[in-house]
């Protein structure tokens, strides 16, 4: 069978890696119209890459997928779940409630792939107080005191660059290794914690320069 | 002089592309604390690539620095903000005004770099008519008329995944150029119409990955 989890020494690249939730959301839908096996062939027309990309890039995690016969659609879909660490919970907080704090808290999908918001934190009086899919949000003055008594796994930063620093600080200081970071700054923090950044304005300049690619090399 | 932008004929790697705006954030960082120059060493040491991968980067769009003297900061910063377009101006509309799209609304940066926010658009009747940023929310009924009376840029879609194809579709259909897409899809434009993805859950995914990487390999 294919669907065995192989430990491989090699360090996947990230280019690899950041192809997989794509994989996995694809098989995902798959998997809500009851399809049960597809060939590289058809599952490359759906997603873009090529069937020899495709294979490649799932040779790296182990032996999946079966001559003549193509991929078993959950089987694909539950190991790369297992890859990217879908099969965990992890326990996570919100420091900064402002719009974005809110849109991530509202994301119900983050839920149902196991990551739990338990609180949310802001420094704004008008917001401490309010709920948030039922969590009150707390002053950040007790997010030191809360990660003392509450271990968690993933902080999430949404306050602005100028604070993001600090509240890092507080979160790698009570054993967080992953931060979500919305801020527009690079955090500095110990080797064994992982940082994912998500910042919006890099992504709209590249949509900038993408527009105008064509022009900048026709002058 | 090293401040010339020169036309090369290659196609620049995406890779490359994406450090750019870090480039600008760094180098605009400089420029409001009046530092004027800056050796490759020194912007390396700050941003965190290697000295000779700033070389390599900058000298794909052309001829900066000068040896011995470092690079020119205000130079720089210019020039690299004109490789990403942000000496031009975008009319832009927000479609979907939940959490993401006023997020989105209420980032004052975008209108410093450029991107103008001329209306934005929802279904639910409980958003249309209150005003985000002065602007008032509009039926989506009348995205189709706006857009034709309204010639505009950059869409930036924010509507649930469902409904997201839909929308690029009407934005397409009326000339608009750049996709800015929140919607956890893929969609579907033709070639000379350029979409940039923000999906955060494949975000979320990455950092879990990352977070059980070595786990993985350790099995």
């Amino acid at each position: 069978m294919g669907s065995e989890l192989m430990a491989k020494e090699t360090k996947i690249s990230m280019a690899v890696i950041r192809r997989l939730p794509k994989y996995h959301r694809y098989l995902g839908e798959l998997l809500r119209k009851d399809i049960d096996r597809i060939s590289s062939k058809e599952l490359s027309e759906r997603i873009g890459f090529t069937a020899s990309q495709i294979r490649q890039d799932l040779n790296c995690f182990g032996d999946f997928g079966q001559q003549g016969y193509g991929y078993n659609v959950k089987d694909l879909y539950n190991q790369i779940g297992k890859i990217l660490g879908l099969d965990k919970e992890y326990k996570t907080v919100i420091v900064g409630a402002g719009n974005i704090g809110q849109a991530v808290a509202n994301y119900s999908k983050f839920e149902r792939l196991g990551f739990h918001l338990q609180a949310i934190f802001d420094k704004n009086p008008k917001l401490i107080g309010i709920k948030i899919r039922d969590i009150e949000v707390k002053d950040v003055e007790y997010l030191d005191t809360y990660l003392k008594e509450n271990p968690t796994d993933i902080g999430i930063i949404c306050v602005p660059k100028e604070q993001a620093q600090s509240i890092a600080d507080i979160m790698v200081r009570n054993g967080i290794k992953g931060i979500w970071n919305f801020a527009p700054t690079d955090l500095v923090v110990p080797d064994d914690v992982i940082v994912e950044n998500v910042h919006l304005s890099e992504s709209l300049m590249i949509l900038s320069y993408r527009l105008n690619e064509s022009n900048l090399f026709k002058e």
